[in-house]
């Protein structure tokens, strides 16, 4: 089954387009959870990290069709957050839930294609458990077609699929991807090349499988992207913890409430030390604010998911 | 030690600037190495592919000053993967060689501040094995500024380095890296960038901690990026499997004979399977093979380390 309807189903089922970033920095850790972690160094923090991530999976299952671990905060913990994270992987998808890996892996073909064998599978010479891989990753585009080409080609024939970054949610994005005076363009030219790319992956919703990122902290630039990639689903980055609101990432969806998944991850997991929940739940009552948080999330963007008459 | 006086400091006591760069293809491992390798899975891939480039590290220790280990073929191993390629990083150390782990992160800030944590260590929180983390990576720059910053500030005070992705050796990189009918105007100005970026991290040598990635296969381009980063060392790739000569990769030197480090991955490590030395060797000589691949990169770059008369 093609990603995009995949994905498009849970949006329905759930009635939510939000995304759950897993984000677990270990120094922000509960007490609670990084105490009862056993072991030593980086293989304790590791399982204090897996432990964290397992009871948001509990809590967020029921209520999202997707969460997106970022691999970066388990790298840092060197081979043991590796194994967590795969075991973060295998977690969420025994609980129902899609998983994106935002991995942002890019490189020439030949070392492209080991990244997509790494975290979208189909390796002939070393077969890894599918349980542990994501359903879609994202992917860094600076190399063009021939360093994205094999996370298509491994992703959508496996029912997979790939978020390519095309405007990033971070201020200095504009930098390098804008050109001259337009902060912009370089943005318009990936998106063109992401439209390409995703066109032999459109499922039976009218979506392909091949995604684009667009940071909802530029929502002028969302207006042009969605209409230069009509068949993208875009991953929004950058509500809530980063400063954009409903407003901001409305322009990401399409008229029949589709085309976006919003993700929130600091915003979510570590509620607790942010207005109004700390007030509300404080730390030790962490979880019950990154239900809270979660629900607030749904509630505001669940406007966005009906459908707008033409 | 600044990066750049530790670098040029091997390549003066080597008399080489050859990098052998580490693409443990799992699909290639010489028969011997595979199957001496025991455990089962991946489990046993990871420890075949240490064991492979153990092998190769012990060969290639005397005659070059740096191994460049890309990532993607360890984690395409999993976690068991990504403990080889630590364990392989400290080999080398162990062996006297500097390492340039290929890892080619960006992100957001506060995510590329977790990977520079992960890939260059001074983590407050998960501190590492430093023997086991590279003295320098590659660091995609799409993000900008805050994206890149993280990582130098991590290297920098610690010795260790960076190289930013600025002109890339794969075929469809102008799709990116260019703009408009200017196949490298986004690489000049990300050279622009590196210099900036690099400019409060000029060692005694006159080189910076923060170099380039400038591939091999675009010489024209060589000549204005060398100009654009006058204190960047560059990371060469695309010599040999990928086509370039040396000729190809002379101006990416300066007149003082450095300036540049010229990485051969598939060239060298699988040297038995190309010619002169499939005929010569073959499959089962491997070892003699990437000895005598690495000497005669050696030798054919040896001139370039000559300083020119002004």
């Amino acid at each position: 089954m093609n990603f995009a309807d995949r994905l498009n189903h849970a949006i329905r089922e759930k009635q939510s387009c939000t995304v759950v970033g897993l984000d677990p920095d270990v120094a922000r850790l509960p007490a609670a959870v990084r105490d009862a972690a056993t072991g030593s160094g980086r293989e304790r923090l590791a399982a204090a990290v897996l432990a964290f991530g397992k009871r948001i999976l509990d809590i967020v299952a029921p209520l999202v069709p997707a969460v997106k671990p970022q691999v970066a905060y388990y790298e840092r913990l060197g081979w043991a957050g590796v194994r967590a994270f795969e075991e973060t992987v295998a977690y969420a998808h025994a609980k129902g839930l899609l998983v994106i890996g935002d991995v942002k892996r890019g490189d020439i073909g030949s070392t492209a294609r080991a990244y997509a064998f790494a975290h979208l599978g189909g390796d002939p010479d070393a077969p890894a458990d599918p349980a542990a891989l994501p359903d879609a990753v994202t992917v860094n585009p600076l190399f063009g077609t021939d360093g994205v080409a094999p996370f298509i080609e491994q992703a959508v024939p496996a029912g997979r699929g790939v978020f390519v970054l095309v405007r990033t949610s971070n201020p200095s994005s504009v930098e390098i991807q804008g050109e001259g005076s337009d902060p912009s363009a370089l943005s318009r030219r990936l998106a063109a090349r992401v439209a390409a790319w995703g066109a032999d992956a459109v499922g039976e919703s009218g979506y392909s499988a091949v995604g684009a990122v667009v940071g909802a902290t530029f929502p002028e630039d969302a207006r042009v992207l969605r209409a230069a990639m009509p068949h993208a689903i875009f991953l929004v980055p950058g509500f809530g913890a980063q400063g954009a609101g409903v407003a901001d990432v409305a322009p990401n969806f399409r008229p029949d409430g589709l085309g976006a998944v919003v993700n929130s991850s600091r915003g979510i997991i570590f509620a607790c030390t942010r207005p109004p929940w700390d007030r509300q739940f404080g730390a030790r009552r962490w979880e019950e604010a990154v239900e809270a948080a979660t629900r607030k999330m749904n509630d505001d963007l669940r406007p966005l998911l009906t459908p707008t008459p033409a």
